[in-house]
């Protein structure tokens, strides 16, 4: 019989070892296209196993086609030549598209040098998550769960939960926006909302002018689509208008990215009069605006600033792309894009053949939450916290860092220009002694412009660790300089 | 006073007749930059209105940048010309790109009819959610919440939650794949995994060879990365091998994209001899294949099919999308892209730069839910239930439907070639009396190729409903005969 040449070992699984008996003796030609088995019984009488797992082996044989039982008359080979010529081999890497290769070389998180056990780390600007309310959390999930689970775990809207577009949108009505002919599609944060807004009304080549520096996220979804930067300066309250205009006179870009509250990363806050600068030069200028709505529930001190939008009044021209996640559940990815409503329809579109819609009872849970009064308790609460561990990291800066200047009126971070120091060259030698943070140059489009500039993130760091941490690279500015 | 020109109507909020009294005066050259505005108190007593009014008027317009506070000097005009000079309007729907419109083109729910209440609608292949344990799910999330909810409601990893990508792998290697040199990538279900896949590996213009008919959501996505889609056409046991052969030789397309089992939307399941060949053919010309695992778990009977994926041992020249939110919880959007782990780690950066990462509540929540074992009991149930509704729904359509053939073994729907008639008039027609379903022709890249399929989806339809629209469906098409 076939099987006597099989010398069952006891390293190996029973069913796995007649599996691979069958498909050599295939391949040997021993086994023809047509010929019979013999049946379980039999095989588990010669080989002296147990005939269980000689019915799982014919069974996984089955099921990968290479025989075939017919009922009432027995089990047979259903392949006549090899298995295969050999294993299907793809050069993978040597297909990756230039969209894939931009994305892997501006992956900070892996072209960035790693946080290790141990170390002092202010690369993050997460929020702390000890901060968060989680009784109140699961509170919100219940409450919702028990109304409407089954619901919201089945599909539903590519725009989203519908209850909490309606309570961002009456939130941007709260800050002076002006709804009409407006709506708001839900994303997986800002992330998507930039990527999916900039798919939709760009195509490669087209130039968007930004800030410089500017949220390295933005830069590279920017890069990766195949469309160009054009960096317009900032001086220590902003964007410089004067450069603006004259980005927007010469060679119009087709959409002007920008971050008017705690600007990333360097925390400016854009105050009125400039905002009004600003809105003025792009309306001259026909050109659309997308706000990026970072962190500006963050206020620590002063009067709120109006968001550019709601300059906008009655006009269309702004895109508003807001994400509670920066400060509030990152790992819950719940952001949105606000503008005019027949752009929205389209991003709609476009946000249902990317992903059909973001998770339902997230979204749920989360206005449930919203709506409970304890996102404004925690704003309060955040506010004072992260208020005086800003003041507390700038006091450590000023003291220990030697800087041609400090950026910024709060956050959860500090931008420092370091003086007559390589950023990348401080960051390298602190990273020996067990310290890590951002190198400023990833910020810059033009990242020669950025090689004197680092950003510390503290909002996860512990006070004493804050102070040993700044330190050590005050110490190493000294050393290198 | 500057105020006294003001007469506050009952019609309008206070603090906005304001607002807008002072923008118009500076409008008309009334209030120039520099002058100073008389205090709250004064207005109020001026007006005659509450000093709470005016002072929110204030404080917005200083947040818009209209005016000014000074600590001790009082309140002045901030800007000196025109707010600005118009709204910036613009048109939107001129600059959407040709991806944003095809993405709308191809937009089923915006495109195909909608249905009204008191239809009954067989348009719908999503699971019916009063099949989902709800308690288990609350339990899971309870558990995994209390044990680490801070940390899943802050950042997570681009790749997925750990023990989910664990659990999934093992789920994997018991369907028999090799996992050598293997990783896996959690998406946003199906959809993201596909468009986040062709993004990676393709350039405009590429080719993607595909089974006609095949999931319209692919046919949407591959087009709208501006990707040619080259036809094959299928038997009803699936794909013309014949046909392959010679697309691949001919012309060698850059991806091969199969949905072995329960194809979309005609229900095919490939049998292992096919998928032998199906894997020897690619093999021969070295072209990847993107495996849908669609619905691969809904099996009504015969012996379990290996995926293709399985077949490749070592290779790592297939790449398999699974999804269980096909059946299981759409709404938390869970899926997954398996394959070479070079790939997946450029995969892993793409996600990064499209929304950092799935939701790691809704992957931890949803990985406590299958560890549980509820998982194996869920697909117990629903097997034997839809396995009954198809018997039931297939019986109503071979007694009412005139058709050419019906085609499926199973899932969530029968597709059907009616006799003689366009699947869209009948549509038309049904749509009038209260019956809507998927015309055919979505599934086809040629549209003519489909007219006159179409696609019954009964997954949430009650039986009395089943035969009550069918009967009218077969009524249609034989006045229409």
């Amino acid at each position: 019989m076939i099987f006597s040449s099989l010398n069952i070992n006891s390293k190996e699984k029973i069913h796995i070892q007649i599996e691979n008996h069958v498909k050599e003796e295939i391949e040997k030609g021993i086994f023809k296209k047509g010929s019979k088995l013999p049946s379980t019984r039999e095989v588990s009488k010669v080989l002296g196993i147990s005939r269980n797992s000689v019915i799982l082996a014919y069974e996984n044989l089955e099921s990968e086609g290479v025989i075939k039982s017919l009922r009432g008359k027995g089990t047979f080979v259903a392949i006549e030549k090899k298995l295969h010529k050999g294993d299907l081999i793809i050069d993978w890497e040597e297909r990756i598209s230039d969209y894939g290769k931009v994305c892997e070389e501006l992956d900070i998180v892996k072209t960035e040098l790693p946080w290790k056990k141990g170390m002092i780390s202010f690369k993050s600007i997460a929020p702390d998550e000890s901060l968060f309310d989680l009784e109140e959390f699961k509170r919100a999930f219940f409450n919702v769960f028990s109304l409407e689970g089954d619901k919201l775990l089945n599909y539903g809207y590519a725009k989203g939960y519908k209850p909490l577009i309606d309570y961002i949108k009456g939130y941007m009505e709260k800050k002076g926006v002006n709804l009409q002919g407006k709506d708001l599609l839900i994303t997986n944060g800002f992330t998507e909302g930039f990527d999916i807004l900039l798919r939709a009304v760009t195509e490669k080549g087209d130039t968007i002018a930004c800030e410089e520096p500017t949220h390295n996220t933005a830069i590279k979804i920017i890069k990766a689509q195949g469309l160009n930067i054009k960096s317009i300066p900032m001086d220590s309250d902003g964007i410089d208008t004067n450069l603006l205009e004259e980005a927007l006179m010469d060679n119009p870009p087709k959409l002007v990215y920008l971050i008017p509250s705690y600007h990333n990363p360097t925390g400016i806050v854009m105050n009125g009069e400039k905002r009004q600068e600003v809105y003025r030069i792009c309306e001259k200028y026909k050109i659309p605006i997308i706000e990026d709505g970072f962190n500006e529930e963050l206020m620590y001190s002063g009067s709120h600033v109006a968001p550019l939008v709601s300059l906008c009044g009655k006009g269309n021209g702004i895109v508003y792309i807001g994400s509670f996640s920066k400060i509030l559940f990152p790992g819950l990815r719940i952001g949105w894009v606000f503008g005019d409503e027949k752009l929205i329809d389209k991003l709609e579109s476009i946000k249902r053949a990317k992903n059909i819609h973001s998770s339902a009872l997230d979204q749920a849970v989360f206005h449930k939450y919203m709506e409970s009064g304890a996102f404004k308790r925690y704003i309060k609460k955040i506010r004072k916290h992260y208020k005086a561990k800003y003041n507390f990291t700038l006091l450590q800066v000023k003291k220990y860092i030697p800087h041609e200047c400090i950026l910024g009126q709060g956050g959860l971070h500090v931008f420092i220009k370091l003086k007559a120091v390589n950023g990348r060259e401080v960051l390298n030698e602190c990273y020996k002694r067990g310290v890590v943070f951002m190198p400023g140059d990833i910020f810059f489009n033009n990242n020669n412009n950025g090689h004197q500039w680092i950003r510390i993130g503290f909002s996860r760091v512990k006070e004493e660790d804050i102070e040993k941490g700044i330190k050590i690279i005050g110490e190493v500015v000294k050393e290198l300089m």
